[in-house]
């Protein structure tokens, strides 16, 4: 393990982290509040740590995957560690453990809350958990990459592959620094489009921009205790349902868009399927629920944003889908595994993989039936390789392995049991609520502590895509050889 | 498609089932109860049926894998449609699709009742209950290439596949005719052993077989509402849990001890996996159980019990677990989904596929951890080929997809979400028992007809490996070619 280049690139990373705390810290001293103390620690810690850390440029560059894991886990536990201080510091959330969590929940773009009251944040925090959002996003290494130096950037990729999410780096990827460049482009002016249109539609400056941060982070932070439901307006509903949905579409596709190859994004078979089970699904539950609301409409209204919202991880409410009945909770429930597309901001197991497995299906059966045919599971028109099938399944593997595990541990909780599964469901999913006692209505802060931080655990799991999380945890990762 | 050589088989295996019907049959005389008619129509239609398929002699008797599942999956629909008609003629059971759903759980061992009191049967209805389990752990198949002239016995691969559960077709498998009857002599050895216990135990002869049909057939039917809960005895407890791990073991190894080779069976690292992993649940259990219990003793008593019925995918029931805490919950869910060994009468995953998904995790980290080094991921100290780990992954999509399917199906039910989830759970690996509505101290009287339906197609589903339904389901099985 080359100790000395990992503590370089976290020093790095720490001091853009230290850049970026600042915006809220000019909220916090605008507004007088007492979450500056909070703020300006972070930063001051970020500071220490970054500069320590990188002050030295170390010889050998050279960074192998397991550097990589670890870096990327890393980051993001001190990033959590230190965002917590000014809810902690402030006192606006007591327990750090609950801060930590909150923090986790905001960087990972879970968006599970231990609030139980969140109009009682003062501005600074509201604006920072929906900041933690946005950051988390994109990934604090993307935005690294399209700020470091040339001469390391060959060295990232084994960062960029730990931290973006999906069954393959596209080739797009390839090109980092350039890439990174694109990326956040895309993403820094679809938020400013949300924020225009939110604004227009009657929100408030303020609420627009962190509502923006949180669709772009596919993240669900609101600045409201009835999250999008308390403003009751149909085009805002309407607005945010159609972000979410572009911020769940793979950003390769925005830059196709982008350079004329309209087409060709458009034959993307993973957004067709992407879009093709928000329509199904939307419809079966407009169906479904159309008993319990005033118009067909009204119940079409609700359902393709509750949809859009659970499919891309975002976990916006309008309506408390608990009341709704449990086929269409259930849908619900498949969609929050679902996720959005890979390399979108959203989370869960990704659309590509989920077809990947829907396909595996038939063609075993085929097989089965004619085992002398020769065919190939075929994903965008291409046979499917090996080495992603493989990568698929393992990934899939170490999933229900992580699952079942927090599922174990969050049942000494003795919540009930749709609780804890769909506790553990949404937030390694990146999600944020579940069913029952932290269904959409209800919230994390009547679980232990130690639950809490298996969930928070869970969430970078779930955002990291468990390679990073496991190598941490794994005893040869610190092994000297 | 080879119609005529699957109508000859079906016939064949009608006739077969028609004669030990006559069994229950006997009961029903002896002790002049109105089941005589259904069993006596029962018998009829299977041997109508069968002789009129048999007659003739295809010429050419070529079977494939195609024709393999679709005799299997509709011998099991058949011999379910014919076993329900005793229960539905006699009113015992007055709807017709709930004396299905009690047939199916009978022969796929699942051991899920629509019963609300057992006690009010008829013996030859109980009867014929317990022996349905026995007559399906083993499978009708296997029994019937015990019986079948040595000419066919080469094309039966086909069948053995499609209804021996577990990842591989063992080595001893090939050896058709002579396995079977091997593997029959211990399943009938190992029953009447457990009669002799029972009896001594305390229970009556007829309980002590019914009960030892049961366990065999690693179904769950008892002739009690309490199930074994009833006796209130240690001793019966005991050797119930006894019969049940044995009877969740690898029939191979049986077949390894009874030549001789008693280190080798003990070396088997399923065996191992087995036997660690109840003990393991079972101490974790009683710890978490302890404190509802007089003494650690009783708790444990139960805790064992609890963990081999369900492991095993029995699901006798000596304790409400529904009030245990979540925790013990949670372990008997996770145990109902591991299954039994492959190639024991028991139903689930089984163990061997869950070790192997279970390395999966540890064999990809260590792959992506050093990329450069060689290893492969062993089972039974041999490495895993390509073929069976490809065959595990079809088979967990297939698992995850029928799952899906059925949980939202089965929502439309509307029962909780819990319920729901383990009422397609405990079908599908054919246990019996699940949580809330469909509890260890509840059944599945009050679901609806069509949710019965699907269960029972699950029950099918998860006793044969899916393939043979999964065929029976596609269009182009029955497309002439």
């Amino acid at each position: 393990m080359n100790y000395k280049m990992v503590a370089y690139l976290i020093g790095r990373i720490m001091v853009i982290m230290a850049l970026l705390t600042c915006l809220p810290l000019l909220v916090a001293i605008i507004n007088h509040e007492n979450t500056v103390t909070g703020f300006l620690l972070a930063i001051a810690c970020q500071l220490v740590l970054g500069f320590a850390f990188s002050v030295k440029k170390p010889k050998h560059s050279e960074l192998y995957a397991k550097e990589g894991f670890v870096i990327v886990a890393l980051v993001w536990i001190f990033t959590s560690l230190f965002g917590a201080l000014p809810f902690y510091l402030s006192r606006e959330i007591p327990s750090f453990i609950d801060a930590f969590f909150e923090t986790v929940s905001g960087f990972t773009t879970t968006g599970a809350t231990i609030l139980t009251d969140i109009e009682k944040l003062c501005l600074s925090s509201l604006f920072w958990r929906s900041f933690t959002h946005w950051i988390g996003g994109m990934g604090v290494l993307v935005f690294v990459l399209a700020v470091l130096p040339k001469s390391h950037a060959s060295q990232s990729i084994h960062l960029m592959r730990a931290e973006v999410p999906g069954p393959q780096v596209g080739k797009l990827v390839s090109r980092m620094r350039s890439t990174a460049r694109i990326l956040y482009g895309i993403y820094i002016v679809l938020t400013l489009l949300e924020v225009v249109c939110l604004r227009i539609a009657g929100m408030s400056w303020f609420d627009s921009l962190l509502h923006s941060f949180s669709t772009a982070g596919t993240g669900g932070f609101s600045t409201k205790n009835a999250s999008i439901a308390a403003y009751g307006s149909v085009a805002i509903d309407a607005i945010i349902t159609i972000f979410m949905i572009l911020f769940g579409v793979n950003f390769t596709l925005f830059y196709l868009i982008l350079t004329g190859r309209v087409l060709q994004a458009l034959k993307s078979e993973e957004l067709r399927w992407f879009l093709g089970i928000i329509v199904v699904a939307a419809v079966i539950i407009t169906l479904n629920i159309s008993s319990q609301y005033a118009s067909f409409l009204e119940a079409f209204r609700y359902a393709v944003f509750q949809v859009s919202s659970i499919i891309t991880t975002t976990g916006f409410i309008t309506a408390d889908y608990g009341q709704w009945p449990l086929l269409s909770q259930s849908i619900l429930i498949l969609l929050m595994f679902f996720g959005a597309m890979a390399g979108s901001t959203g989370g869960g197991i990704k659309i590509s993989r989920v077809v990947i497995l829907f396909k595996t299906v038939f063609h075993e059966m085929r097989h089965q039936l004619r085992p002398r045919s020769v065919s190939s599971l075929k994903l965008e028109g291409k046979a499917v390789d090996e080495k992603t099938y493989l990568g698929v399944m393992s990934y899939m593997s170490m999933y229900v392995f992580i699952y079942v595990i927090s599922m174990l541990l969050v049942s000494l909780n003795n919540l009930s049991f749709a609780s804890t599964f769909t506790a553990v469901g949404t937030c390694l999913n990146n999600v944020g609520p579940g069913l029952e006692a932290v269904g959409p209505v209800s919230n994390f802060a009547s679980l232990s502590g130690f639950s809490k931080l298996v969930l928070s655990v869970d969430m970078l799991a779930g955002r990291l895509e468990f390679l990073p999380i496991i190598t941490l945890f794994s005893l040869s990762t610190w092994k000297r050889r």
